[in-house]
C-alpha cells in the first residue's frame, strides 16, 4: 500500500478578504480549492494552513507532521516571520517536500532555498498559457498530455533567476512572445522542492484538472524518500591511517 | 495500493556455467540471486532470462510486458543480437525502465544509450568497497545508512566515461586509491536508467542486504511514470498564423 | 594571447546544388556563409569541407586538424559514411568541440552521441523565431541581449527527444504556439558539443547577427581544454594494499 | 588577447597572525601564496584584501575593480558584515566570478548562494589526499594529470550538503575510507562559482603546483562573459495581443 503522505497547503489568504472578486473565485480561499485538488486525486491526508492563523499556521508540531508543504504568498512576503521561514527550512532540509506555487517564487522560503533573486518578467493582459511537457518520463507529468492549456493566466516570462533546475519538466509558452521555465526540480539537503508556475489568484486555476493533477503528482514525487540522515563534524577514520 | 511493477532480471548466464567456482556462489546463476534479492523487497512480479534462452530471453513480448529490465553481462556482451539490442533501447525510450549492473557498464544497450565509450579502470584484488551516499534525498538512498560495506569486490576506477549523471547518489572508495561514481541516473526519451557498480561474478553481492535493497529501490525508482508520449513530425500550428 | 582554435565548417552542401532558391540565398553554400561569420567574429583558422568532397570532407588528418567541428546536414544523413561518423566520435570524445546546427539534430553523428532519436515537431509556415537567453551567464551568450529574434525560420517544438541538457542557454518561442530548448550543452568523453537550433536552408539565417555570434561563441566555448587524457583498462593499486 | 581578468584574492587572515606555525608556512599570509599562484599562472592583475582590512578588504569600489574573487576564510565567518556578504552576493548575480576555497565552504557567502548548510564531515589526521578528475573536458582540468596528489592535508568527506554541482570536476579520495566533492561549479545569476577543497591553514597546499594551476584555471573560467543583464518586473507584449 502506498505510504499516506501527510500534506499541508499553506496560504497567505490575503487576497480572498480583501478583494470580492477573488473571494468570489475561490470562496474557500486558494487553499481550500488547492487542497481539494489533492484530495480529489486520493491524496486523504491534507490539512490547510493560513497566514493569519496562529503561529503562521506552521508551528513547530504542524510541521513535523509534514510530509509535504505547498505554498502560495504574494502580498505579505515580508510578513512570514524569521521563525516560520526558518522552521521550513530546517524541515526541508531534513526532507519534508516542498511545491512553490505560482507568485511563491518570491516567497522568503524559496528565495532563501534557492540562493537568487528568483525575479522574472510579468504581466496581466488575460493571456492564455501553454505548458509543454519536456522530460515526458518524469513522475509529476504522468497522466497529462503533451501540452496543457489554460485559458487565462498571468504571464510570467524568462529570464528567470533560479539556479538551473536539477530536471526541468515544463516551459510554458504565452501568446505576448514569451518562455517560462515553469516546473522545476530541485534537491537541497535531502528535501525535494518542486515550483509550479501557474496559479494566479484572480483566475480559477486551482479548479483546471491538469494543474490539479500536476500538484498532486508532484506531492507525491517530492514526499520523504527515507534516505540516510548525515552525520557532520569531526569523525574517526573508518581504515587505520599509516 | 502500489501498482505491480513487473521486472525482468537479464543476466548473460555464462560465468556460472563455466566457471565451478562461481556456480557454487551463484548456484542459480546471479539472476536467480538478483530475483530473490527484488521479492525480500516485496517486488511480487519478477522473472528471469538469460542470453542461452530463446531470443535470448527478450522476445518483444517479454519486453512488452516488462516494466523494469535489469541486465548483466561480462564475457559475452558482443554476442547480444542487434535485435535484442534494438529492442530493449526502443522499450527504454518508451519508458521501460533499465538498471545496469556492474560489467554492464560496457553492455551494448548501455553504451547505446549513454553515447560514450563507459570504459574504466579496473583490478581484480579482493579489495572492500566502501559505497558513500552522496544524494541522501534521493529515493534510491531509501533504508540505507550513510555509507555502504562491501566485504571483497573488483575495483573499478575513474574515469569512467559516461556522461555525467543528471543525478549521483553513490560514491565509491576503494583502498587502492581510486574512487567511483558508482550510481548515476539517467533518462533517455521516457525511460529512467540506474547503473550501479557492485556485482562481480566471483563473489557473493548480490546476496549482499544493502545492495538488495539499493537494486530494489532503484526498480521502483525506475519503473515508468506514465507520462505523455510525445508526437513527433510535421505538426499544424495551435495558435492562429498572422 | 588567445590560442587560435581551428574550425572545420561541414555541410551537406546538397540543397544548394539542387534548388536555385536556396542558392541564390546561399552561393558559395552554408558552409561559406557559416564560415564567413565565424572569420568576421575574428576566428581565423577556418576551413569548410562539404560531403561531396573526397573522403566526404573529413579525412583523418583533417581532423586531425580540427578544433572545433560545425555541422550541418539535411537530406543526405545517411549517406555519411560509417567512417566518417566514426571518425568523427573518436575526434570529439577525444576532445574536439562539435556544433550541431539546426537540422543535423537528425544527423547520426549528434543521435549516436545523444543516445536517443533527437527527434522533434516541425513545420514550414514562414513564421518568425523568438531565442530567450536563459542562462545569462554562459559565454555563449556573451554579447547577446536577452532576446535574438528571427524574423522567418522553420518551427521546431517539443517535445526534443534529447537527454537534458547539461546547459540549457536558449529557449525559443514561435507563434505557433510552440516552445523549444535551443540552444543545449553537453559533455561527451572530453569533448563539448553545443546544439543550436536556427538554420533551414531556404531562409538566410547564417547572415543573422545574433545567429553568427552565437555561433562564433559556440566555437570558442566548445575549443579543446587540454585536460587529461584518461586511462583505462586494469591498472595497478595507487596505496599499498593491507 | 585574452582580456585580463581583475582578481581580488580575499584572505581571513587571523591563523597567520595567532599562529607562528601557520605564520611559518604563509609568512605573507595564505592570500600571498594564493596570489602568486595566480601571478605565476600569467594572470597579472591580481590584488589581495583581507578581513581586518578597512571595509573587511572588499569597498564597493574594489567588488566593482574585481572580475573574480577568491575566498578563503576560517575562524571568523561571522565577523564578516552584512554589508560585505551582501555587495559580494550582488557581484556575483550581476556576473563577478568566485572561488570558494576549502573551509570557506561554511563561509556566509557560499552558504546563501548554496542555499544549504554546507556542512561536512572532517578530521585533521596528517592524511594524504588524491584528488581524481572526473571531467577531462571542463576547463578547470587543463594542464592537469588523471589524479593530484597533496601529501599532507585535512579530511573532508561526504556527505557534503550543498546541491548537486552543475558540473563535478574532483572527487576525493582519503586514507580514513572518505570520499568527497571536491571541484564543484556552479552558476547564480550571471556569475559563475567554484568550489575546490584543498587548503587547510597548516598545510603548503597553495603552494602545490596542481593547486595552484587548479585555482589559475578556475578564475578564468569564472571571469565574467558578457551575457546580457536581464530586465525583471513588469512587461509589455513583444506579440500583438488577440
Amino acid at each position: 500500500m502506498e505510504p499516506e503522505v501527510r500534506v499541508t497547503v499553506w496560504n497567505e489568504g490575503r487576497h480572498e478578504r480583501q478583494d470580492p472578486h477573488i473571494a468570489a473565485i475561490y470562496p474557500g480561499g486558494l487553499h481550500a480549492a488547492i487542497a481539494d485538488g489533492l484530495r480529489e486525486h486520493g491524496l486523504a491526508s491534507v490539512r490547510t494552513a493560513t497566514l493569519d492563523d496562529p503561529q503562521q499556521g506552521l508551528s513547530a508540531s504542524v510541521l513535523a507532521e509534514t510530509d509535504v508543504l505547498t505554498w502560495w504568498g504574494h502580498l505579505a512576503h515580508d510578513e512570514v516571520s524569521d521563525d516560520v521561514v526558518g522552521r521550513v527550512y530546517q524541515r526541508v532540509l531534513d526532507g519534508m517536500g516542498l511545491i512553490v506555487l505560482h507568485s511563491a517564487h518570491y516567497s522568503r522560503i524559496f528565495r532563501r532555498l534557492m540562493g537568487t533573486t528568483c525575479e522574472l518578467k510579468w504581466r496581466e493582459a488575460d493571456e492564455h498559457e501553454r505548458l509543454w511537457v519536456v522530460e515526458p518520463g518524469h513522475p509529476i507529468a504522468a497522466g497529462l498530455g503533451e501540452t496543457l492549456v489554460i485559458e487565462r493566466e498571468e504571464m510570467y516570462g524568462e529570464r528567470f533567476d533560479i539556479p538551473a533546475p536539477e530536471t526541468l519538466v515544463f516551459v510554458s509558452w504565452f501568446p505576448g512572445g514569451e518562455v517560462f521555465r515553469s516546473g522545476c526540480c530541485y534537491t537541497r539537503g535531502r528535501g525535494k522542492i518542486f515550483y509550479f508556475r501557474p496559479g494566479h489568484e484572480t483566475y480559477p486555476t486551482y479548479f483546471h484538472a491538469g494543474v490539479r493533477r500536476v500538484i498532486a503528482n508532484a506531492v507525491r514525487w517530492a514526499a520523504p524518500s527515507g534516505g540516510p540522515r548525515p552525520q557532520f563534524g569531526n569523525v574517526q577514520p573508518l581504515e587505520a591511517l599509516a
